[in-house]
């Protein structure tokens, strides 16, 4: 993914905290060139571990553009989960709290139970791995509907946030398209 | 677009008052293959207008499929509103409020300055043109930002609503893929 580091040198923006700012091609602004390559990564990579999903689960709203591009590769469906209830969400659904990192505050994450079952095999893909908050509110989702999670993606990792090995006990593979391994005041240094 | 009116009659959910759950292609699962097409349907509706567009502009979180999708055929960038400020988002910024239909609420869409310039040409795409108020907020933002609007796509419209009416004096293009004129109990009826 030479082309997501190189945008990320261009165009990432470090604002101190741990918090890379990619407004201008991933999380305000979409690249849909780059997010079409990243959808496509993640499924080449994902077919190397012979990964075979009937979903993809992520959160809104900054997930839901990788995610949709890797379901076009892979042609089968994506589930977002909602952070405010919707009124047309009425049926049994499963629900878990989790930090928000670039929000500051709890967020409720709700999955219909319609579209995650039991004999499903999930990949879970988020924008950002970095301490797994996110992504873990959403493992507990999977176990919730009793699916079974098959692979983790992540757009950019920040390894030094410890977000893979509190992921390690899954079992599954973590896959990152950019890992950025520190900051040095405002350059970054992928791993 | 056969293969969306075929979902809405086979999947949709008519929850009265002049909501219908389209959870399980669109607004909670969405199905990639559908998606793929609604791009590009919107782009070569468009084209027959010969629209040139720059950007397009839609809002957190069901916008964001149908936009990417679009934006994937046109090969340009798409911005999507944000509902929640996040902290990322330092620069000087437009917003409009909106009342969400399906949230019950008053929300806040949020541009950052750095993605909608005088320059651009906006393409407004949305899930859904019911009485248009959040297509008319985005429609300030783009006056704010002294863009300039060259059309308006939304993937299902429910025509009894009266949003085409109130987007009129905009003088653009309105395109939708499917139009809806009426409920009769459960039943979907197109225009």
């Amino acid at each position: 993914m030479d082309r997501l580091k190189e945008k990320i040198l261009q165009e990432g923006r470090y604002l101190g905290n741990g918090i890379l700012k990619v407004d201008s091609f991933m999380n305000h602004q979409i690249d849909p060139i780059l997010m079409k390559e990243i959808g496509q990564e993640f499924a080449r990579r994902f077919a190397l571990h012979n990964i075979k999903a009937t979903r993809i689960l992520t959160a809104e709203a900054s997930g839901i553009a990788p995610s949709l591009s890797l379901a076009m590769a892979l042609q089968i469906p994506v589930v977002f989960a909602r952070k405010n209830k919707p009124v047309t969400m009425a049926d049994k659904s499963f629900t878990e709290r989790a930090e928000s990192h670039t929000q500051g505050k709890m967020v409720d994450l709700t999955v219909s139970s319609a579209y995650l079952t039991p004999q499903d095999k999930i990949i879970i893909v988020d924008d950002f791995l970095a301490s797994a908050r996110t992504l873990k509110a959403l493992v507990k989702i999977v176990a919730q509907a009793q699916a079974q999670l098959v692979a983790v993606g992540a757009v950019i990792e920040k390894s030094f946030e410890g977000g893979r090995s509190a992921l390690s006990d899954l079992n599954v593979p973590i896959e990152s398209l950019a890992t950025i391994a520190s900051f040095d005041d405002d350059k970054v240094n992928f791993a």
